[in-house]
């Protein structure tokens, strides 16, 4: 899917067929790092195909907080609103296809678009939700449960991801991790 | 300050000095629930004057998450995005002030409005924003930080909220706040 995909399919006869700001395609490799720590995210990044991953940094270990998948806007989010520096890393999990969308080239979009406040709008409920439900997940989930779900809503996925950094974002060992998932085969 | 007075302040010569939906005035005692746990949230609410806070049940005890006050939209803003039964409950903390705007009456603005997507989208922008922002205090910060921030923020309410109410948001026991009272008089 394609940013003139998502438009197209959230606004139907409403949109006329030109994205309201400048996009830029970017094909970047596994690990590359798109947004350090530190830095002001100046961009978004739309998904078109690979696995991005958000990283925190607590007490110095490295801890992957959420995955971004095809279809979906991923960026330092909370940097690129407030445009101070970033205390997440934005980092490629797998080898991906973007569209690169700039801060600046979006506020210009937002003065006058309909379709870009619309859209805008839309994803920022979308975001929050996501953030919500993130947020109630690890609070009343198990790991296990947490492992089922994203196997459900991710099952072409989850097979690329080192089996480390799954267990890193649901915060347990690999081992307790491999038990979980030989009990879901048995 | 209004629903239109915010329009105004955040669009200026943009603005028509029309609201691009029907809003009503609502005048509620001290204690009034106005979203209990289980209900679909039909609407928002714009605090005109007065505190309304936001409670979970957790192990069946009433847990405060947050403080809405003058100038803001408060409501179960999950319930109402996604249209399901909300798992917090919206009560007023003192008498209140406030102007309703209805979940359909929203919808059918956001179909032709672009002011009404425009405020929508700074307006969920802000909320994504205040949630991580809270997220992050609560993980980071100690309860003494915490009371300080909220004295720091609204100085003039926090006088109007009962002493154990505050505590229970900061997650300590009333003599721990007491003694983070006199610490900071002192």
């Amino acid at each position: 899917m394609s940013i003139k995909e998502l438009f197209q399919n959230h606004l139907g006869a409403e949109f006329d067929g030109h994205v309201p700001y400048p996009t830029a395609d970017l094909q970047i490799q596994k690990n590359k790092i798109l947004t350090d720590f530190g830095e002001v995210e100046s961009s978004l990044y739309f998904i078109k195909s690979g696995i991005i991953e958000l990283c925190v940094k607590s007490y110095q270990v490295l801890k992957t907080v959420d995955f971004f998948f095809q279809g979906e806007f991923v960026g330092a989010y909370t940097s690129f609103l407030s445009q101070t520096p970033s205390d997440v890393q934005v980092i490629a999990l797998t080898d991906c296809e973007l569209e690169v969308v700039r801060y600046a080239d979006l506020q210009k979009s937002y003065a006058h678009s309909f379709i870009a406040n619309k859209m805008g709008r839309i994803l920022n409920e979308a975001a929050y939700l996501r953030r919500v439900k993130r947020e109630k997940n690890f609070l009343t989930k198990t790991a296990e449960e947490l492992y089922l779900e994203m196997l459900d809503s991710h099952p072409q996925y989850i097979s690329q991801i080192p089996v480390n950094k799954i267990a890193r974002y649901l915060g347990i060992h690999p081992e307790s991790l491999s038990r979980i998932r030989k009990k879901i085969n048995s």
